[in-house]
């Protein structure tokens, strides 16, 4: 086992509100129970856009992000029994050590394991593997996934079927996993219950397929931006409805529609004042509110409790409710089955060079998703 | 069939914040799908008092109070096929007419049938059957049960054992199902878990009743009344918690106290503040915070949304999610089997001229429940 640091591509972030920029940094070798992945693709994800902008107060720079990944396993620290090289994997910002508190509990796909080392942008041993000249460069939710090469605990990757498109399914490592799983998953959406989607990014599309898979009756997805539509109907969106256009409040709206609220709506956004609505647009006695988007530094959702005494529930969800490990893989050959099209959600592949125009193009609201081909 | 009206002693409230006032009304005789009741005994709510208060922005002047009691059938209007005079029975004022759209949802306890009319202290036919020399008395809760006879719709009245004293069954009628099937229904509570129940009057105690049928391991009672501690432990909890004894946010003391946070807790007092510090000290992952408390007007719940995006659920109960004429008589049941101390809660027993008393006595925090015997 080579001990010698490698040279890698990377995009890396040096500070809030820069432009990422490309560098040649220095790869250490896996440590005990660390992989070495080549990473093939990686998808750019507003989560990403948060951290740059400098909104996220849990921001470490200088970092290399990117958690939207697909790669090929390159090498193997000691101790890794799970993966060798030439497995393909999606990095997961949520590992599955299947030994936590959490893990065991049955009830929550949050592992715990590595939750501290892994916020303060460190490997699980308290280092980092990522340095230009000496200086540390940090890690990004565990992945850092927009350099060629990263470094991962063995418990934060998926092993998954080497017939599948890295190029695609790195999707799958965030967005479109967290969109359906939220429907499937965390609110157990079933056949005719009606559904609404506040947000027709990645996540909210995802979320519409995940209705559709579901068999909802009614899934009525939300923007302001109308030039989403098309896709979010191609995608199974019964209808299309833009706030702009009314004038009274959207949850209003909705309730009206759908003669007293929806069984279940979904925040896709991180806003919230939509959050509110999209609790409140549900169905007396019965409907479920699931915030997907993470909002600003601070801020807070509110409602009056008279909401919840009479009936409607308020919960969330982080990576869709999947177990990376053992639940992403079967993800992937649904894909291959040919029942997640995520050849919808990509508008734009860009090489590494060109990162910045993928934000660019995100905060335009021109594309869905743009992935980096390495 | 009689179409006289008769007299009654009743307690009137005539106006915000004034005591109430005994006077001999007139009863106007059950109209179609209507019951006149005799009512045995009645407990004194904080609800009651919340709307005498002038707090509550949907309360309606000059009315009858009152909504947790026990009585007997005295005559039956037309159309009436579910119960005749004798029958003992709990007004409920959360009906179940069994045909509305949430009646035949199986989600929820929430009938609408006669919300509106119900809503403005009226009978389903728009008019009331109270009156004083001719000026109208309004219902309350669609019970107003300080009185020695009400009216009430069939559906919105529980046929339960003639074994059971009306005098101490009448807290069925409200609290204690409310606290208790909060617990048991709403939460689903199961053996092992761990629950944290804020506020010990009439609904807190009954939740830790609640809490202590479905066997959870720990049972954490909050109250800054240590008063209450010595029935809460004697009713099941294992612990008693008074934040005024911390110098640090209750939420924290109780996650310390359980490594993570409770996965069940009960808001039992109507404080915002409470529903927060509530939501806040469940486990992350999987704790859901049960609001049971009715907060005053326009007051607002708020968290930041990071606490549900991280696994927690916010959620609500009305009458302990209980469906009245098809669940209470089975709760009945389990009184007289001996699994609920209903002679516990109560602490005073006064005759309905000293009705204003037991208003005090609840106010000075010196009685769990007082009840009317009529």
């Amino acid at each position: 086992m080579t001990v010698q640091t490698i040279k890698s591509r990377a995009a890396v972030a040096w500070g809030p509100g820069e432009p990422l920029k490309i560098e040649e940094v220095d790869v250490m070798p896996p440590q005990a129970g660390e992989v070495l992945i080549r990473i093939v693709a990686s998808g750019v994800c507003h989560t990403d856009a948060f951290t740059l902008s400098g909104d996220d107060p849990e921001g470490i720079f200088p970092a290399i992000l990117g958690h939207e990944g697909g790669g090929i396993v390159e090498q193997v620290g000691e101790g890794v029994t799970g993966l060798v090289p030439g497995d393909h994997v999606i990095p997961l910002y949520t590992p599955e050590c299947g030994e936590c508190k959490f893990c065991l509990s049955g009830k929550t796909n949050l592992c715990q394991k590595i939750r501290v080392t892994q916020g303060q942008g460190l490997m699980p041993d308290g280092t980092t593997r990522f340095s230009i000249n000496g200086q540390p460069i940090y890690h990004y939710m565990g992945c850092s996934t927009f350099s060629e090469y990263t470094v991962l605990p063995e418990i934060s990757l998926a092993k998954v079927n080497k017939a599948a498109p890295l190029e695609e399914v790195c999707l799958l490592g965030c967005g479109v996993t967290t969109g359906m799983g939220a429907v499937l998953n965390t609110a157990k959406v079933k056949a005719g219950d009606t559904v609404a989607i506040f947000g027709l990014g990645g996540i909210g599309l995802s979320a519409v397929i995940g209705a559709a898979m579901a068999r909802a009756s009614r899934i009525i997805a939300i923007d302001i931006n109308e030039s989403k539509f098309e896709l979010a109907k191609k995608l199974g969106a019964t209808e299309c409805v833009n706030p702009k256009n009314y004038d009274k409040p959207i949850q209003e709206v909705i309730v009206e529609l759908t003669d007293g609220g929806v069984d279940f709506s979904f925040e896709c956004i991180g806003n919230v004042d939509v959050m509110r609505s999209a609790l409140e647009c549900c169905h007396k006695g019965w409907g479920e509110s699931v915030i997907i988007g993470v909002a600003g530094a601070g801020q807070e959702i509110s409602t009056r409790p008279f909401q919840l005494v009479t009936g409607r529930v308020w919960r969330g969800t982080a990576f869709g409710g999947v177990k990376g490990r053992s639940e992403l893989p079967g993800i992937v050959e649904q894909y291959l089955a040919g029942d997640i099209p995520l050849q919808e959600f990509i508008t734009h592949t860009l090489p590494l060079d060109e990162i910045n125009d993928a934000f660019d193009l995100m905060h335009e609201g021109k594309s869905i998703r743009s992935v980096i081909h390495f």
